[in-house]
Parts: C-alpha cells; sequence; structure tokens
C-alpha cells in the first residue's frame, strides 16, 4: 500500500528457463508455477496488494536450499522464503518476482532435549505443531503470535506476542541456526550451551533479518517447563490511564506476570456483539500467571491489590482451565470479533511499542486519531511491554479508506518513535515499515545495509524488504 | 601465553609523533605515555603476558571517542578499549601496540528510568557504581560477574556470572548502545522499547563484539525490581553427578532459582583452610531464591526435597541477610582461597560451559586430567546453565607450568565441543580463545569475518582480539 513502485511489475525479469529446467531436475514435481499455487505464495495476511512468484517450490532439507541458492545466485533471479504465510508486514509478497521458498515440508522435530530444555527443529515445524509434539514431555515452548506461524518464521521476523513480557521474544529464545546464505554455503550460528562468549552473535544477527541475510533451515530453541499451576485474572478500568498504571505498579512489585493484555472499549464492544457477552464497555486488562499453586493464587491476589488501588472494577480471577478459558474469552475472540465491525473489509493491523511509562500518553494521543477517524478502528495489545495494535478497517477497493489507514498508522509510528519507542514491536518491517527505519535507527541504517550488502551482494534475498538498497 | 607470535614487539610500529601531538591538542593532560599507565593498561587479570600500548588517553565524552578514532584511522594506530582491565583472556592487551582508551572516566549514569525498569548509563560506570546509584529506587542490575568491571566492558564480553540462570546475561540485559565506529561515526542501536522487530539487531552484534567492530560508550540497560525476599540453601553431595541431577530437576520443576552454584571438593578443602571453616570436603552446591517471603521458602523447600532424594547432605537455608552471607561464605572466599593453594602463583582460569546434562560427564573427565596434573586446580561453577571454571594454578615464569595448563585447557575446550558446548562460556574469546573460534562455529566464522572486514576494513580496533584476519 505504501510503496506503489514496488509492485510495478516492470521492474520484473522474466524466469529464465534454464532455472526452471534445472530446478525441476533437482526438486521433480516440487516445482509449481500454476496460477493458484502461485496465488497462494503471494499474499500474506495484510492488506498489502497480491504481489506472485514466478514460481514455488517446495524444499525438503537443508542441502537442497544451499543447491536451490547457488541456482538462483546464478540465474539471479530473487529467492523469498515462505513458512505459513501469516505475516502481517508483506514480507513474503514477490515485490520483485522471483521464487518463493515453500518451507513447510521441513516439518520434522528433529531432538527434543529434556534434561537441557531445547529442542531443534526444521524451520517449516509450526509453532502447535511442536507444542503438541511435546505435549507429554512437561515441556512446552511458549511464544505464541497469535497465528500458527512456522518457527522458520518466527524466528525470521523475530515474533512475540502475549507471554513476551515473561518469557522473551525469539531473540531471547532461539539458541541457534541452520542457515544456508547467499553464495548456497551452511553455517551453523550460536549452539546448545545456555550461553556463550565465543565470537559474533551471528545468532541474533539472522533473527530478525526476514529472510535478507539468509534462509534459516533449522532452529534450535529454548524450552521451558509446563507450570504447575496457572491462573487468570481479569479486571475492568475506567480509563486506560489506570490500567497501565496498575501494569507498571505489577511488574515493579516483581510478579513475575506470564500474560497482561489489554482490550480497550471498542474492542470489548465487539466482542459482547460477535460473542454475545455483557462485559462493560471500558478498558479490560486481562493477566495470567504461572508458577505454583501458591504462587499464582498470591499473584492474582497482588494484582487485584493494585487494580482495586487503581479503580479496578469487576475483578475476577481463576485457576479452573474452563473459568480460564472464559476469563480470557474476550482476548480471544478479539480479533475475528473486531473484523465483524465491518465484514468484508480488510485489517491494516499497526504493531508500535513503548516505553510503558508513556503507554498511556501514547494511546491517549491515539484515540484522537480513532476518534476523527472515518472507520472503527480496535485498540489492544500486549501491554506488559509496551505493545499495542490498531486495527484499521478497510475496503481494500476504496482507495481513500488505504489513504486514511496509512496517514493513521504513520502518526501513530513517528508517535511512538517520539517517545523512545519503535515502529514495530513484533510484526517487523517487511514493506510496510521500510518508511520508518532511518527515523528509527538513523546512521545505524548505514551499517545494517553494510551488512546486507557484505552478505548478499546481489540483493536476491528476499529483496525489497526490512532495507532499502 | 598460547600465542607468542601476537607479542613479537617487531610486528609493532612507533607511535607517529604527529598522533601523539594531534591526541595532545585534543585531550590536554590526559594523554599519557609514562612507564607507569602503559604498565597499568598493558595488562590484565590473566596469566597472558603483559604487552603495553604506546600511549594511553582517557575520554570524557562520545565525541571526544569518535575524534580519537579518527585520528588514529589517519594514523593507521591501532585503538583498545580499556575499562576495569578485569579480562582473563588478554581482551585488553596491546598486542600490536597503538593506544589504549580508558573509558572509566566516563562513569556517569545518565538516566535512571523507574517506571521503565531501564537505565542509560555511560561505558565507565562499574556494576557496582550503578547498583549503588540505583539503591533507594527499589531496583537493581543484576548481571555480576564477580570483578567490578565497567558496564562497556561486560557490553563488550557478553558478560554473565552467578545469576545469568535467572536474569540472563549482558546478551538479554542491554537493551541499546551508543557506538563509535572504525570510521569515527557514531551510532545509537536498539532503544528503550522492550522489545522492537525493526531491522538487523545490531546491538547484539557489539555485545560480545570485544571492541573490535566499535567502542561502546554508552549502554541501556534493563533493571529489576530488588526482590521482596531473598532465601539461600546450601547442600553437600556425595558426588557432583547427584548435584547436577538436583540441578536438572529443580529447573525442570520450574523453581525461579536465581543462583546455582557448584564448588568441588578441592575448593571447599581450600576455603576451610582459608577460611578456617569446617565444611565436609565433598562437593557443594549453593542455591538462592528471589521473590515473595512466602515463595521463597517454597522454593528452598523444594529444592531440599530434590536435593535430599539424590543423597543431599548437610542441607540448611535462610532467609536473614546474615545467615545468607555465612551460608555463601564458601563461594565468595573461593577465588582468593584457590589462590592461596600456592601463593604468588597466577591463576589460568578456564571456562568452559555444556547443555546441563552433559555437565557431570564433562566434569569426571575432565577430574581425571586434574588428579593427572602437577598443580592444584579447583573447580567451580554456575552449574545452573551448566558453566564451569578451572582454577589452574601456575607459576608465570615456570615454562611448564604454563605448557601444561595450557594443554589441559585445550582438552576441555575440545571436550566441551564434543558436547555441544562451548569454548567460552562468559570469559569472552580475547586471545586466550582464538584457536578454538573455528572448531566451535565452522564455516560461520567466515562469516563473522567478513561482517569485522566490513566494520573495520584496517582493522584498528583492538586488532589480534576475537577473530584472526
Amino acid at each position: 500500500m505504501n510503496h506503489p513502485a514496488l509492485h510495478d511489475s516492470s521492474l520484473k525479469r522474466p524466469l529464465p528457463a534454464a532455472l526452471l529446467s534445472a530446478l525441476r531436475a533437482l526438486l521433480g514435481e516440487r516445482v509449481a508455477t500454476s496460477e493458484a499455487v502461485r496465488q497462494h505464495h503471494g499474499k500474506d495476511e495484510s492488506a498489502h496488494p497480491h504481489a506472485l512468484p514466478d514460481a514455488v517450490i517446495f524444499a525438503l532439507t537443508t542441502e537442497e536450499v544451499a543447491q536451490v541458492v547457488k541456482l538462483c545466485k546464478q540465474h539471479r533471479v530473487p529467492l523469498i522464503a515462505f513458512g505459513a504465510g501469516s505475516s502481517v508486514e508483506g514480507h513474503v509478497l514477490a515485490v520483485h518476482g522471483g521464487i518463493a521458498l515453500d518451507l513447510t515440508r521441513m516439518n520434522q522435530v528433529l531432538a527434543v532435549n529434556a534434561d537441557d530444555l531445547d529442542v531443534t527443529v526444521q524451520a517449516g515445524v509450526t509453532r502447535k505443531q511442536l507444542n503438541q509434539h511435546l505435549h507429554d514431555s512437561g515441556l512446552f515452548f511458549p511464544i505464541d503470535p497469535g497465528a500458527d506461524a512456522t518457527i522458520g518464521g518466527m524466528a525470521a521476523t523475530r515474533a512475540s506476542g502475549t507471554n513476551a513480557v515473561r518469557y522473551g521474544t525469539m531473540r531471547e529464545n532461539v539458541m541457534g541456526l541452520t542457515v544456508v546464505l547467499a553464495d548456497g554455503s551452511k553455517i551453523r550460528t550460536g549452539g546448545r550451551a545456555r550461553k556463550s562468549s565465543a565470537g559474533y552473535d551471528l545468532t541474533r544477527l539472522f533473527v530478525g533479518s526476514e529472510g535478507t541475510l539468509g534462509i534459516i533451515t533449522e532452529v534450535t530453541l529454548r524450552l521451558y517447563p509446563q507450570p504447575e499451576a496457572v491462573s487468570a485474572a481479569v479486571c475492568a478500568f475506567p480509563d486506560v490511564d489506570q490500567a497501565v498504571r496498575t501494569v507498571i505498579e505489577t511488574i515493579q512489585m516483581g510478579v513475575p506476570i506470564a500474560r497482561c493484555e489489554l482490550l480497550d472499549a471498542l474492542t470489548i464492544r465487539a466482542v459482547n456483539r460477535y460473542s454475545k457477552l455483557t462485559l462493560r464497555e471500558v478498558p479490560m486488562l486481562l493477566c495470567e500467571f504461572h508458577g505454583t499453586a501458591a504462587s499464582v493464587e498470591e499473584q492474582a491476589k497482588t494484582v487485584q491489590d493494585i487494580a482495586t488501588a487503581h479503580g479496578g472494577l469487576d475483578f475476577e480471577w481463576a485457576t479452573k482451565q474452563e473459568d480460564r478459558t472464559r476469563l480470557w474469552q474476550a482476548r480471544h475472540d478479539a480479533y475475528l470479533a473486531c473484523m465483524q465491525l465491518r465484514p468484508g473489509n480488510r485489517a491494516v493491523v499497526s504493531d508500535v511499542c513503548v516505553p510503558v511509562s508513556r503507554l498511556a500518553e501514547c494511546i491517549a494521543a491515539t484515540n484522537q486519531d480513532i476518534a476523527a477517524a472515518s472507520m472503527p478502528i480496535p485498540l489492544f495489545g500486549h501491554v506488559g511491554d509496551g505493545n499495542f495494535h490498531l486495527v484499521i478497517l478497510v475496503d481494500p477497493d476504496n482507495r481513500h479508506d488505504l489513504i486514511e489507514a496509512d496517514a493513521i498508522n504513520r502518526r501513530l509510528v513517528m508517535r511512538a518513535l517520539k517517545m523512545g519507542g519503535t515502529s514495530t514491536g513484533e510484526h517487523g518491517i517487511g514493506i510496510g515499515k521500510l518508511d520508518f527505519l532511518d527515523a528509527e535507527h538513523g546512521d545505524a541504517v548505514a551499517v545494517m545495509r553494510a551488512i546486507k550488502q557484505t552478505l548478499d551482494p546481489d540483493n536476491l534475498l528476499n529483496p525489497g524488504k526490512t532495507i532499502r538498497i
């Protein structure tokens, strides 16, 4: 939406026939050029215009990926790693054409090391698949971005989600990677030691690089013991400010809160309508606590005391699974409920993160834009991290909607940056946030560009994403 | 010790007089060439041979650092960032001559953001100074490598220490940096948002880069609430295997242990002698728990149950400060007590980290080397992370001692690597671990080298460290 030039098909070259033949010789029927398959790989969950790859290939091994990279390099054709396609910033769109490399068939869990609380998976394993695999081990992988994304995609976008406040993001939970570089060579980064001071931290360099520095084919992750007990709590607040103040005090008290979500009044209204509930239509805080039975009770009661001191209303908490599910229903239904505010619309989902001390102020200023907007814009987020989203509902065929959404998004991002925040807390740059990288990182962008040019001199790995060359 | 060639002064060029004049014009009396000051900046805490810089300068601002970098570049003279000088792997030795850039006068705490649990400091602030500054805020900075290192030095070496098992290392706790690059330009990396997916993770690239990619001048850190309560526990074990098994089960139970240290029998013997104690001379586990009063009691009791099931003896736990100090005395005295096993000797301190499931096996194999050694070699470590140290006591003037220590160290590192571990858990590569980088990271070293050559094409920033060019 922001960068029509990137979608100009005149920039694209037709796929060389020799490349296609070589790929077919290597992969047989795992090379697709049908419109349907290309369509599926030319879109994501965002409102960004579709951009189809010229072909789609399905790899099974790291070695195959290496061969594909070499062929693409030889023919100077772009290569775009593709997982679940759940990006909301256009990461997988083939804006310069080229080949979509679908990694979802690389879906083996390679090694669970229960004593060491780590696991190594192929990049195409999804987070739900992984947790199903771990179910009987007593362990789990906590990072939950909502969508059932692939672990490779989550690593590539530095994903996080609801329980990053306790467990961190992919940045903290990827221990090592297998990566195919732009020249087709294969490297291993990091390792299985809990910590290391041995050399430059290449793992963290590839985590969040959005397929632009290399293709992640295997990931070693930290795991956690399934908590002995879980409690959930919800509380309504007269305003966002008091809800945020409750969060700040909770964290300052050292309560190891596992999830901490805020839904604004419009989101609650949408949920009431969608799920036939009768929640008070004011901001709502939803918390989850992990620990021993005694500890999760103590945590919930501590938060209740803090919330009460800040005008909290309707505080409820529970430990049983079915009660917790009921309390959290509003959060689980939020996205679909919001989409039903204007059925048939698409969502422009914004994503900023600010120091939590500025969160209430940032939301208050944003609410003025929301009030003036022509479309409904529910707001919710991972308030324990200072991260929140706007769901700007647009008719993708209505140019005015897109322009208005873009303007609201831009003002939000610039506001967050002024407050010491970031243009994207968890969705990534993709193509949607390219305009803001300089504003956020200034002269450091030149270092990022130098690294990109060193590791991918021909700009063939997911070109047009993350950083402008 | 390992690399006499690096210390060959014939590789060094005399300092250009024009550079010295320019530095004096810029910094006045903050340029020192006296033997005493150069001696102080030409050694660290290791047994590596001293290597003096040609001059020492003391910077006060990032801008001064930028000017110094430009002058050194112009004259092609090496520049070595210097903090507390507490490295044990030769990081600050001027093995190619050049200028030591002492940052200890950049010791201002720039901003404490209590609501956001973050702080920004100049690189020369030490961790004890920072915690003193934070004393009344209810917050603290947990990373504790033992020495009162500077925050800049800790960031540069990716330091950690006793409570990394709970709070992570510098990798997890540095939010952003101000860095002067090799061309004298200044960048800011990261920021104050709790999480971000905006661009390549330059913060993590500079953390652990040992002054070879840029000079860190300011650091933004995560802070934590001072725990409401602390409990400590100690327990003796018939063997290391049972102690390690206790640790594994403790972590798998989800006990959020804050510190978890192992001392071997020889270390206990050294402590008994040094501190006139009567501890049972068998492996000892020392734990610390942070949380609410109820939670730290529950944690200690859980560990007691696990320890008892594994033959633990003499289990004691306490919450009062003076009792905790008494229980942990053996750990606090360990290093000095070990040094007194052969008074006047230096320590070659090794530092490996393995997946915790391999820890007992790694220590058992290492104990065979220790038993065969001509010198006493106490062993202790941060067993919750799988990280442990040997303190190999050597007479630095005795070539046989140095050769023997080197051989033991090499065997230890290769053993750790075979077990999926790392050549250095927290001390860094410096010059002492250069030989092992290829063995640990294989082809990924080429990527590290490419990054070094991109960011420091003249190889002037701490040359001869971290990676061979």
